[in-house]
């Protein structure tokens, strides 16, 4: 693993480093924020998981998420969205390929090879984390933004008893039923979409929900509201008696603007849940 | 004026405009939070100034300072650091021509028909933004990062009675005796030094410092900290028995991570001024 920078943050360290993926076969950069408290022992962990066209940097410079994460005493990561590099397959629209992986295990051509970012998020980045810095992987939540929310949630609730807690800003809720899915689980799962309903929010509310508590911020005025469906999981989470807290913010769209708006009642959610 | 954007932002707006610029013979662009109270009101005014390469938009995505402008109820404006585009005179060095305005006056050639970035934040941007916005004329503070922080010093120490208070991260202290600045100045005001000591944090304060509160962060593993000179402006601010708060914070280098990190307290620091 090399170290790409390290900044002083918020009394704790802003690093990037990039390691070998086996999983994505090549290099793989993220962003982990470790607060002061690291310094004395293991600290809990949040996964933050971006959005299309998003890179590792977009959230850790833009969300104001470290700022909230210092206060609890909480670790952030921020992986990056997709495999990247020459060697890897890429799309010439922003919603496909490089930077729009959809945090799953690709098994079409000619995305098969790289794009396995569901194994990537879930096992190989929790290995490395947990191996190199003082995280304790007894304490994780996870939260998102958009094709990151539809990744946090999903994983949550595929994976039980990993997270303490679930969170969301703005996520694709509802992919089978979306543009912003059909096309790209298309791509990497193929036609049969008896495939993608382990990967639609929705579905997985329906069938199993989550057991912890969930928190999950829509903006009202969101440009993409359409592509995103929220009242698709909305009214699942209802039907499902999920203990949740779905909110709908008025005058919010989906720019970075309105996750920093909320990130300080994200980051207050899954401290409390975290026990910090 | 032209609005390019509006994102609702920590109850309040985040917008973005262009307009024609008389001084800067060209377009210009800034951004300009206005909290929630705006809607009811004229509320304070803080500038932010921002540093080499920069334009409106770096401290407006990555210093989260509108979280705290809107604690305050305060409107924050984020000036472009020089006028842009392709009829503007230019070098390839990053630190010298667009995005290095310096904040002067050019009076030389090729920079003087368009670097009038003194006259444009102190002059024309304050009439566009009192004409157009609801700001109290009578309560603006002033603060700047890098470059931006020689700006903010500058001006406020040379407009008595327009800033309530002044503050700055990492300031470009001591220009005149540093490759920032000797430079920039030679180029811009040309080779005679009598000129440049007006644009000279801590030649000012030496000849008369500024009548309120300042305070000022720096980081002590800033990595450019002598071209800074901090050093020279803490010792004249003591010699002047200036009021201010110098504080050197171990750790942090010259990135928005060190911006951000203070932001808090800069913000509070100006609404304690303001008596907000």
């Amino acid at each position: 693993m090399k170290t790409v920078s390290e900044n002083r943050a918020f009394g704790g360290v802003q690093g990037v480093y990039t390691h070998a993926s086996d999983v994505c076969g090549g290099d793989m950069t993220f962003g982990l924020f470790l607060p002061e408290e690291a310094e004395q022992g293991a600290v809990p962990l949040v996964w933050y998981l971006s959005g299309l066209t998003c890179t590792h940097e977009n959230a850790m410079v833009k969300a104001g998420a470290q700022r909230w994460a210092a206060d609890h005493g909480l670790a952030l990561v921020f992986p990056d969205t997709s495999p990247r590099g020459p060697g890897v397959a890429d799309d010439p629209a922003y919603d496909l390929g490089q930077g729009a992986g959809f945090y799953v295990n690709a098994t079409e051509a000619p995305w098969a090879p790289h794009f396995r970012m569901w194994d990537y998020v879930t096992e190989e980045l929790p290995r490395v984390l947990f191996n190199a810095f003082p995280l304790d992987e007894e304490r994780q939540s996870i939260t998102g933004h958009s094709m990151g929310g539809h990744g946090a949630l999903t994983i949550a609730m595929s994976l039980p008893g990993r997270f303490r807690s679930v969170s969301a800003f703005a996520p694709i809720a509802n992919p089978t039923q979306s543009d912003w899915g059909r096309k790209q689980l298309t791509a990497y799962l193929g036609a049969d979409t008896a495939k993608w309903a382990a990967h639609d929010a929705t579905l997985l509310m329906k069938k199993r929900g989550f057991d912890g508590p969930m928190l999950i911020d829509q903006g009202a005025s969101d440009q993409f509201i359409d592509l995103l469906r929220p009242e698709a999981l909305a009214e699942a989470i209802a039907a499902h008696r999920q203990g949740a807290v779905f909110r709908m913010q008025k005058g919010y769209d989906h720019s970075y603007f309105f996750v920093a708006t909320f990130m300080e009642h994200h980051m207050g959610f899954h401290a409390a849940a975290l026990n910090v």
